[in-house]
């Protein structure tokens, strides 16, 4: 079997480790790994596959060589290094948002569009976390009928703010039971005990960038232009997965049992939805896994052609890090 | 001042003796207060303007000679003993759910329909508590042009479960300090660093109780009987204060400087939406006080007549306890 040269810059992040991980899981053909990160991180070792690996310093001359570059860095860092990946030959697969909207940049969830990946001028964008598992959750029903709009209220696991977001929590839980003052560094604000509705930055219109990316990478991805969705991102004091509540309109009239049919054969998703036996998404359910889970799946009392469901998916693996491998996997003809 | 005779039948939970605390902050003139609970309560002493009171066994001949029975006990007690407090002249003031949807009894949000409470014939509707947040939000737009649809989720608090629902949490926040396994009796699931999608029980159309509420009270209490809400209802662990996510449609076209502006004038509401400033409603902001925040307000990205917003209100004071008070107030013209 073919292997690959596999740089991974920003290898000492959440996502970084979590795509080694998942390398490793999924047994990616791997001839040589590159671990890449910046200064400060030099001289630490990861462990894959029982090998310890040193971390190089990423500079302009870290990717000749590589067949892949996995992209877990900030949109700065990407972008600093994203014509000498692609001079190198390497192809680019970035889970940042710099490059996610150009137009010569694919933006693949393999599952919804994976026959995009080989469009690529040598950068793959990876899309937004809360996007890809809303766009798992409906994609059968996409199929089924376009989607005409959307309304989402999130429900953001601190995991997706980095590793520092969950330890962050942990702390804040500790100084609660040990009733000592609750420090804020990572969030706006106290998340233990609280809820709060601001993710990303805002804009003139009143959303975040985060909200935006759910309709604006949502129609790319779904090569759906004219698709609608108001949304509401919400942080909540939770470690691993994000859960979506979601209220969506299609072009045609659905049965809710054909819905749940479609979604139970669909590839990457669970349809987990027995209320009645307290089964739904939740995190405690879907996190450390690549599935999505769907569930609470009804008519909504609004629209004749409205349905209403609620998901739950690890937003550092498929939201993240596996979704990134699996469009890796894709261009190899690993993913079918 | 004329005093009144007032009973609280269930003094002891979390409601009634929030109860307590609001008729003390609002100096409601008080000639007799009785706290009547059930028998394994007896004996227990509540202070009020610091002087114990003891609690009584609530039985069918406690209420005679009073004024006014605020209740803040289950269905099942409020049914049991509905004939027993109307026969003995006093007006029930219910926070249960048990009479709500009943054509002969007003269901009120003093600063939204408060003329309904002289309609009574002997008890008067407390409505859910998610239900008064999310209608105080809104009360200045509805005014503004009627509102046709409403997308709700919610993030409740762990208290609308009852006293039992914080210490639930607690216990379960020392527990994954200590890295002890996690105890859930209270609720369904784990709700520490976790969300649960169910609050009530499930509906054969997939809705659950608590979630049908938002349109069948908000309904009744806007007096407008095609409001049309499609709901998902989620439990957060958090302590006190629930915060919604809304997404309505009006019937006319609203300017969002101009709902600003009457959100800001509407009493019992707090616009509080300067999220360049990270100001925006968020429990740890609107807890252990009585008016409803409301912040994120921006055009709907869906519709033309649409509006997202989001709110937070202490849904143990204004969504329960303190909107009872009012009730009370508003039928003794305390209250304008």
């Amino acid at each position: 079997m073919k292997k690959y040269r596999v740089g991974i810059l920003g290898a000492t992040g959440a996502v970084g480790r979590e795509m080694l991980k998942i390398l490793e899981e999924y047994d990616f053909p791997i001839e040589e790994l590159r671990l890449l990160a910046s200064k400060r991180s030099i001289g630490k070792k990861i462990e894959y596959k029982g090998i310890e690996h040193l971390v190089e310093e990423a500079t302009k001359d870290s990717f000749s060589g590589l067949d892949f570059v996995l992209g877990a860095a900030s949109n700065a860092i990407a972008k600093a290094f994203k014509e000498d990946i692609v001079k190198a030959g390497a192809i680019f697969i970035d889970n940042s948002s710099a490059f996610r909207m150009e137009d010569t940049v694919p933006l693949v969830v393999p599952e919804i569009n994976g026959e995009d990946v080989y469009e690529n001028k040598g950068v793959i964008a990876n899309p937004n976390c809360s996007t890809i598992i809303a766009l798992m959750a409906v994609k059968a029903i996409h199929k089924m009928s376009p989607i005409e709009t959307m309304v989402v209220s999130t429900y953001q696991a601190t995991s997706g703010a980095g590793a520092a977001g969950p330890v962050e929590l942990k702390n804040q839980m500790e100084a609660i039971c040990k009733n000592e003052p609750v420090e804020s560094k990572v969030f706006q604000h106290q998340i233990v005990e609280n809820v709060i509705p601001h993710i990303g930055s805002f804009l003139e219109n009143g959303y975040t960038t985060e909200e935006m990316k759910m309709q604006n990478e949502g129609r790319k991805i779904l090569h759906h232009p004219t698709l609608k969705v108001s949304c509401t991102c919400v942080r909540v004091p939770v470690v691993r997965s994000h859960s979506i509540s979601i209220d969506l309109v299609t072009r045609d009239h659905l049965d809710i049992d054909d819905v749940k049919a479609s979604i139970s054969k669909e590839k990457g998703c669970r349809l987990y939805d027995d209320p009645k036996e307290n089964i739904y998404p939740m995190p405690i359910v879907t996190s450390n896994q690549d599935i999505v889970y769907v569930g609470r799946i009804r008519k909504c009392l609004i629209h004749e052609n409205g349905i209403s469901l609620w998901c739950s998916g690890d937003q550092v693996r498929k939201g993240a890090a596996t979704n990134a491998v699996q469009i890796m996997m894709k261009l190899v003809g690993l993913l079918d």
